[in-house]
């Protein structure tokens, strides 16, 4: 999901681009929410600003929201004593600063006439704006400026009867990318966009069945992969089973149009999507760019920790010694200000320190995933001028970032992206390298396992590198989405 | 506005009625969120759980709610500058404990498809779940279980087209007691119900217009009184002036059943009410209790804060010196609990302690404006006994109190009211007084002015002492009003 | 005991004289911190900022101190949980505001070589700092500013053998007003500076011995009031029984000089001071006042809380009416901040209203306990005239206060004293009344039983009205007390 | 320093041992808080539980001491604001929890007669509690259980005059590891023990000299790195410069010890100790490793992080490709509880995650740079045999440790170190891998670049390998070390 309000981009954190949102649920387990708490910790890198579980014991649904990593907030025993029940979902946001941002935490919930219903949402509809205001005008009141409570207000006014049904009438009305994972009484529901944007796989513990985003969700808890949510499906889970529907028509009618970028950054390494290990794509990468673009060089260095299995694809594939040559501290706050004007640019150093005996008199291969930016880049870069580097050569896991995503990943706007604004020389002159090379999108997609880019029908949504955007964006070209909004109950 | 949820008493504060809101509004005013900050302070004893204030510049409004007194949350010049505007309004909760009364904290807020719009609510709705239910069938999704949420549903529902329009189409549906006070983008709107069951009055400061549940919330601002809203009366101000509604009929055409317990013992003493002093009609109230129930003692005792005035009156009607003879501690935290089991019982000391030079060894005439369930008296009698009394005798300032109040008061049950299971005679024994008497029902219409009481056709509601409702009870019997809360976007 | 730094006069409360300190402890009783939170709530009135609780179990000594009334923080079954044994000391501190006074929650306990103590100090020594330098040359290290914590430092140096020699050592170096309540690993402590200036009093609960500033605080246990720890006397609680020493001389060869503005206006109204009832000096102080100063009047006003009982006094004295002409709003918040300057003089309307029903076209008596700075009286008059009275005359219930006090009570130097800057005409026309009377210094005298002051040996600390102070003033002169703080341990 | 009661290791954190502080000062600069707030950022490795920075502007001296990691307490503009001066000191602690570990916050400071004096150390005193029990019968107060402020104590008594004489008159008094930095109001004072266990190193940035545990607090800054401060050195920081004194005798006379286990596991890999970067060490401890104990295997995978840079120089020397088969979410707060009973045994998985695209079907050298207790690799051992591995070999960085250190470091037990109570064989059994090798105690002092140890007269302190401790350990055989605590001015 993606606030209205803001399309904010955090230049405190560093220079990337961001997931937005883990979702994850679980039904027919005890100690559902412990099971949920410890699958939101392993997507945590998926959303860190906060978190959240709704479950339900056959009476009661429960649920929890903190402002938060998941360890600091969900592994209280106390709190997870106040979400009984055998089933659950919970959801990690990466969000903006301020207090929308925290009005927003899923999953979001709604007591219907026939019923309580959660919700976790990860992506981002296009029209949710456009709806939102239409539903205002038929009475229903916003608490949230989120698109997921677009989708609860299309449930609740749908004229069709079953639940499933005023499901698949809201879904019908949505447009974008979208993974949802919602319970109702009887049920656990994971559904997945028509071009299947965002991941959702499905797994077993016991006979009990799982829906997370990443295939390391299931790993944390000992649950056994099954397959993924397939593109415009829906999973069903009552206590009879799991059924699977095809609101968008029949299997493999749809095209899939997974995010090639959950590859190249937003995926946990240890993650498998579509049957391909996520590390071994990255190393691929690595081997890919190290034979587009050579280079004579004395050390192969990675940005970490994103560029580290990229660098040793380079280094295996290229001979050149791979070497720790930045030290990252992770012990950076979210909220590190520079203490005042005169150490100003000091800023970099907390994140990453040059490794000078590694670096001193070298030729370095600097590998990083991507450039947004170019902020960050441009720091790394002279500090490992500084550290005594004889030559820099960065070296770019993915082709150049030319445009924003509108798919629940936080971006800059368009104008903002140094690749959208500059060629790869005038880059390289900006950030100060001896070379400075991308690799090309068909070595993108020969690292994950294709033959080239099908340009007629791509295989993947690569928008933010070719601005081939595959869903229409109807709030796009809307006016000002700055909103007030209701305040039927929360407490500032 | 009052909980469906749950009726509860609030037995670690005392053993009294409680009312459940102040509301306070100005239009035109420099300052709006100070002035209403200082008249919320001003109505803090109508509730002190939580507070909030909703304030609007001519672009946007602000909205803060806080639990706590008013003083520890909107007297920081960072609050009240969060709260621009010349328009505002507030609200003072007395509330349960626990997350549901939490979330309730008024004022609430909801952007219609025409705007912004806020209420803050003094009274109860006796049909709110009804409605309620309705309303879900028709896809409203509801954030809690506050009556007055069903009333924006109500308006953003309906069919009409004009704000004031819509808010009448609500007013019609809606039972009970209420005092509302509104703000839209061009308007602030104060309404009481046809029976005019709790306060509203209207005032003015240098040409900015004011209403408040009581005098005394004028009179900290230095805002002139002007008059009462009347009952069955909506008054709105725009930049245009006051404009008075009649909704339910022409001026006039309402009986007024005005609370006389707002009299006995929610008002202020320093509240004038129907052009009445409070504090003369309780000396009067004394007055009169000393007339139909005399004694002969040596001296008249109040039980501290509320019995003082009508124990003033009682010493100078029957000649008897008034004393100081129980002395409060103003120091009792809300949340004292006994920190033992074998210090148990001294609990009633917290907050009142014996002067044994005024008591020792005197026949002590104690005044106490209402008895509830009973157990405050029994030990207060007790601690008068040890301190060496040598009779106690009880005059409580009102009829006994037999019956529930469904129109905002925070009541005990029936059948936890102590003058529904005994007679007089037996609560004398039960809390083990020499003598106790109540004053009659028709003194303490004396005492407000009035004749006697007309039975046929009740000058005031008086349902607490009569069990005579002057409105229908649509949900009282109703199913269980145990519900689950949607949760779009708050944060627990 | 008093801070060094800072002689602070709480403008944000009102303009009074402040209490600095309420002490207790208890010896031989299941429950000591339970009971020492009762008696600590009991005696809330000398001391609001912070509490603390030292017990000790036969093992360890456990301390819990913290900012806040009693009951927010020493009423939860957890606290008292952590604080377990027979014998326990208690303090309440009335304090400035600030980070140094928040260094000084008593009761302080330090570890000697021959075991650990704990002591709680009601009263302010005047040689303090004169000893903490000389003991800093000698290489103590002192942590806060509290006289307090000189006296542990004498007695941790002190050249004597058994702690009760070193503590009797420690008091012969001191000078000032002090009421001690300490507990050692085998004794619990009291003991009262030579001329007996700050009160305390012994009881026995059940066999247990208890110690406390006022003898209500024995009421709320339920103790018996045994008797005063005398001037210059110190009791030494053991399992074996209470000793009395005498280390100043033998018993009666001690003057009493007892602090007589603790019956005017410090001690609770049902304490009870040498045998004499706090109440009834203030009824009888009322009443020297209407004789002394007799005033053709429609109606006694008091200002309250603490002038009604002079004010129903002077009322039985001169025959007018007592009515509740000014309305306390007991919710006023410690922090209240008149929200902007264009409201700037609502300020008195937080704590008081005028109660226009009572007053209105009246002559008015206004009885007060006294004049500090004047600018409460000045704003309380000027509401009762705005309220309508028709002639204001204040009678103030002790005489002026022309001095500080340097014992232990907070107070405004002597040049921020009204009564030391003008004469009563001056001040009359100051706050703006028809007449304005204080009670004389004989007429005081007689209220608490006496023929009339004993000019040559007064029986009172009286030093606040006449500038006579019962002891030397070593650190008066003294250079600057700005000193920084050593910080061995405590968290900022 | 160390705390006297407890010698805890944190479990809940991981199977290693924790230094336990990291000590920086500036004199001269402009901002000098902000530069201490960044060198103990970069210092952070040393010590995450609390941190403290002490600063002096010629009149002042300012503490903030705050509990949590350095980033989300002195990044905030209002904090470094209260630390004006040119000159600070600060400390970073690695503590056990609890209420005592929070009072030994860092720096201590101290008000002399003399003045204002601040310390903050790095290291442990082992004769602390022998000089305290001496300094209590003195009459000294302690107000903390640290070994620091037995420091402060000894120079408040101190029979010198000048402050440098009373401060090396307590350096001979104490014995053990400890590098100090303190501040006075003319001077920075640094210092090491005779033996220069613990690390100190002195920079300088435009001027302004900077003395800091390791070098990478002066990379952070900018600063450059100038000398070590040598073993049993004191530099004397003023106006007029650096003086360089020898309490302990002329430059050259002491050997050096300093602590090996800096280069094993303690120190940042980017900082460099006596000339020898830390990063290097590790590889060619990986390369020693390789030659010392070879296997044939198929990938070379760290226990992140620590292992990566001796796994690095394994896999170099060894040909064996080097891979992240264990993947560490680095989102692990310090408090997370294993929710509930049934899922136990995920803990380890909340940390590192096999990945199996890397591991499956190989023969994998597991590296690690040590063995404590053994239970962390006991569970890494399972996960990577789970995750498919056909055989495990692990490879530690460092000899068995057998022995406890006292010099700072905190460790468990010798009972509870694997290596005390088991043989390699046994330990391999233990952890279930199918070969085990730890380094020989001469192939790290290779690594570190000595021919080998010279067990006449050691290099390095290596205690907790060898169990040679080079100071005499005074107070361990003392009595039971727990102890009340003074509570002279301290919150709790």
């Amino acid at each position: 999901m993606m606030n209205f309000t803001t399309h904010p981009f955090d230049a405190g954190d560093d220079d990337r681009f961001h997931e937005e949102c883990g979702v994850f649920g679980v039904f027919g387990a005890q100690n559902a929410a412990a099971l949920t708490a410890l699958g939101l910790h392993a997507l945590q890198h998926r959303g860190q600003e906060a978190a959240g579980i709704c479950a339900f014991d056959g009476t009661q649904f429960s649920t929890e929201r903190h402002v938060g990593l998941v360890d600091d907030n969900f592994t209280k025993p106390s709190v997870i004593a106040r979400l009984p029940g055998d089933r659950a979902i919970g959801h990690n946001r990466y969000s903006t600063t301020g207090g929308a941002g925290i009005r927003n935490i899923q999953p979001l919930f709604a007591e219907f006439a026939g019923g309580g219903f959660a919700v976790a949402h990860n992506g981002n509809l296009t029209n949710a704006m456009t709806l939102q205001k239409e539903l205002q005008r038929r009475g229903s009141i916003f608490q949230s400026t989120s698109d997921t409570e677009t989708i609860l207000h299309l449930i609740a006014t749908s004229s069709r009867g079953p639940l499933v049904d005023r499901v698949i009438d809201a879904l019908h009305r949505i447009e974008g990318a979208y993974s949802l994972v919602c319970i109702s009484e009887k049920k656990l529901i994971g559904c997945r966009d028509p071009l299947g944007i965002r991941p959702l796989v499905l797994g077993d513990i016991n006979g009990a069945t799982v829906v997370a985003s990443e295939t390391c969700a299931l790993d944390i808890i000992g649950a056994r992969f099954v397959r993924e949510v397939e593109p415009g499906e829906m999973v069903v889970i009552t206590e009879d089973g799991i059924e699977s529907l095809r609101p968008f028509g029949a299997q493999g009618s749809q095209r899939s149009r997974f995010c090639i970028f959950e590859y190249v950054y937003f995926a946990r390494p240890d993650s498998v999507h579509k049957g391909t290990s996520v590390y071994n794509v990255r190393k691929r990468i690595g081997a890919e760019l190290a034979r587009e673009m050579p280079v004579d060089a004395d050390v192969v260095v990675p940005v970490p920790d994103s560029g580290v299995p990229s660098a040793i694809g380079f280094a295996e594939a290229s001979g050149i010694p791979f070497d720790l040559g930045i030290i990252r501290n992770h012990y950076v706050g979210r909220t590190f200000i520079e203490p005042s004007d005169s150490i100003r640019n000091m800023g970099v150093k907390l994140k990453h320190n040059a490794n000078r005996a590694v670096i001193a008199g070298k030729r370095v291969v600097l590998v990083d995933d991507s450039i947004v930016r170019g902020t960050t880049s441009l720091k790394i870069v002279q500090m490992v001028r500084d550290a005594g580097a004889r030559e820099v050569h960065m070296r770019i896991a993915s082709p150049p970032t030319t445009d924003s995503c509108f798919y629940g990943v936080d971006t800059p706007e368009k104008g903002k992206l140094l690749a959208s604004r500059m060629s790869i020389a005038e880059m390289a002159n900006y950030i100060n390298v001896d070379s400075l090379s991308f690799l090309s999108i068909d070595g993108l997609y020969r690292a994950v396992g294709e033959a080239r880019r099908n340009n007629e029908m791509p295989q993947y949504c690569d928008a933010c590198f070719t601005g081939d955007y595959p869903t229409v964006l109807t709030d796009r070209n809307g006016n000002s989405n700055v909103r007030q909004l209701s305040l039927l109950s929360d407490v500032s």
